[in-house]
């Protein structure tokens, strides 16, 4: 076998290794069926086990509270970006976002298929290198909508925006879910793509406030209400059981390394350490998030020129360091860091940067 | 390792053990990269190679023809119930289904929130147990709807019905995608859940010919028009690399087989050991099937009382025959003997019914 790289993708992203050797090893039977999970029926015992764990240590691990659903679904956060306002939608009222960057923009494109959308905040001005702090949201809003960590540009959360009492707060947490402890009780939903913190591509984590369940219009395609897949546990139709599995293997590592607290301090500390690497670099590097909006999750920053950045890019690959290349839509470098990333692998790409400065300054 | 089961279930289902075995052995490392499969991000060069082969197996081993686009979707068949009408609507055309049973049912269902739509033939007089044999539809419908095989009943058409040439016919193969020799000429759509025939759960394969991309309405949210997923080759976002991957895999060993024109024969071999060993138990084993409707993919059956069918089922598992309980809409028994089930287990099953029997007369 190859030596395992140090994984910088933006997601799919680096899984923690524990995980996948437990499955690799039950891959041909797991669990002494003498069948793969692959190949195990939805409604089988085997699997349903599977299933309720999954949603249990996800319940655990972000504290969410008991009036809270959990579901599993497809078709990654594109799909939640038209399930929330056709979910959400409340007659005569606005939806209202805030515009953080390229998902945000998607997330609100879908929204006015549904009805008048306001965006009423926006990073726009600033090529999105931070998080708005003045958020207000309107008291009659049917909800708002937020984009808590930004990949391409990024930018993250450090504080939750107020939002008016009856305003369900609806946030996607595609690349930042369980990197930090969170008061989950804020949010009316919480959704991610599970390819960049929390396993392989193919499932979304969909966790919805009980109450509002109720509001999507009767006319709706069964698929596309969040009531169906709740309803019937996220067992409505064959889901994506293997993508569902391997969360579960990922969050029980994640647990045993103490959850979310534990993770959080790891991935601190990670950051700090190529941010501070950024910032000692006399402007060598140039980091494109402003301070207080940088992401614990994927750190961005450009280089002097764009041949120097794909030098560096490729010396990089060279040392076993892959996934470095910026966004296409912002250029430059960006290394993610999700909760699977080893400080290990951060402190060998700073390690690298110091070099290559040196080499190349 | 246990001894690996006899797997009956209608799906998930079995896979080809060489598939798996491949599988297993890239987990830790695709193919040199020092990642596994599932860590690759979607846009590299290493997970886009096995997009790509999987396209162009399906392809090759269906002689899909150059004017047909091959996609892999998110949301299973169930999720196409209502892309179908979406996607083919014209304005004040009837869409046109027949209904030969749960799975046509739910299709019609998701039909009626697009528009009107005819049910042209049905064979729920006789609790599905045969095709229907005079279907017509109109010249001026939108398009026609059909459930290539029935996996609960265990029906499946042995002649595809006559459509008008304006008419595009649109089949739900998800039971039996690539288990004959099919015109694919004949069909605007073919779709099928990769979770029976082809691959794993969380990815279905949707196939379209180019001409009818452009009838979905403007106002349509991005993810649910099938132009948004041609137009970028299905990766407009994060797809479910791992389940396309293992379609990749367990299409390779098709292939390696001689295609489908040889798992064909081996397919009516199968059919043919448990057919004869119903038909010659005197009544002991009851098809549900009607003769010529009968399913070379879903063998269903009942015994006189459902005590001994609960029986018959135990005593199967037992043995290392593993998912043989029908489904509870018919009950009885029901095995599943998709293509990457062998001859031989299909064999050991027969050789148990008629020990049963024997037992049990």
């Amino acid at each position: 076998m190859k030596k395992r790289a140090y994984n910088f993708y933006a997601g799919p992203a680096t899984l923690p290794l524990p995980a996948l050797k437990i499955a690799q090893k039950e891959l041909l039977d797991f669990n002494g069926t003498g069948m793969s999970l692959m190949e195990l029926s939805h409604r089988s015992k085997g699997y349903a086990e599977v299933h309720t764990q999954a949603s249990n240590l996800v319940r655990e691990l972000m504290r969410i509270p008991d009036d809270f659903k959990i579901l599993w679904l497809q078709g990654g956060a594109s799909t939640q970006f038209y399930m929330i306002p056709l979910n959400l939608q409340k007659q005569g009222k606005p939806m209202e976002y805030v515009n953080t960057g390229a998902w945000s923009k998607k997330a609100i494109k879908e929204g006015k298929f549904y009805g008048d959308v306001k965006v009423v905040a926006s990073s726009e001005d600033e090529n999105f290198s931070y998080i708005p702090s003045d958020i207000k949201f309107s008291d009659n809003a049917a909800f708002a909508h937020i984009t808590g960590n930004n990949t391409i540009y990024g930018t993250e959360y450090h504080e939750w925006p107020k939002v008016p009492d009856d305003v369900p707060l609806a946030c996607d947490m595609s690349s930042n879910i369980m990197d930090k402890v969170i008061d989950s009780k804020k949010f009316g939903v919480i959704y991610a793509g599970a390819q960049k913190n929390i396993g392989p591509s193919g499932v979304t984590l969909v966790i919805v406030r009980e109450d509002l369940f109720d509001r999507v219009p009767e006319n709706t395609p069964t698929m596309q209400k969040w009531k169906t897949h709740m309803e019937k546990d996220s067992l409505f139709n064959t889901g994506p059981c293997w993508a569902i599995y391997m969360c579960k293997l990922s969050l029980d590592h994640l647990k045993g390394l103490g959850g979310v607290t534990a993770i959080e301090k790891i991935n601190r500390k990670k950051a700090k350490i190529l941010y501070d690497t950024i910032d000692k670099s006399n402007g060598f590097y140039k980091g494109h998030a402003k301070f207080g909006s940088r992401s614990l999750m994927n750190v961005t920053f450009n280089l002097k020129t764009p041949e120097l950045e794909e030098k560096c890019v490729k010396e990089a690959l060279g040392r076993g360091l892959v996934g470095l290349k910026g966004h296409r839509s912002v250029g430059g470098m960006r290394a993610s860091i999700y909760n699977a990333m080893s400080i290990e692998g951060v402190q060998t790409l700073a390690d690298f940067m110091k070099e290559f400065q040196e080499n190349n300054q």
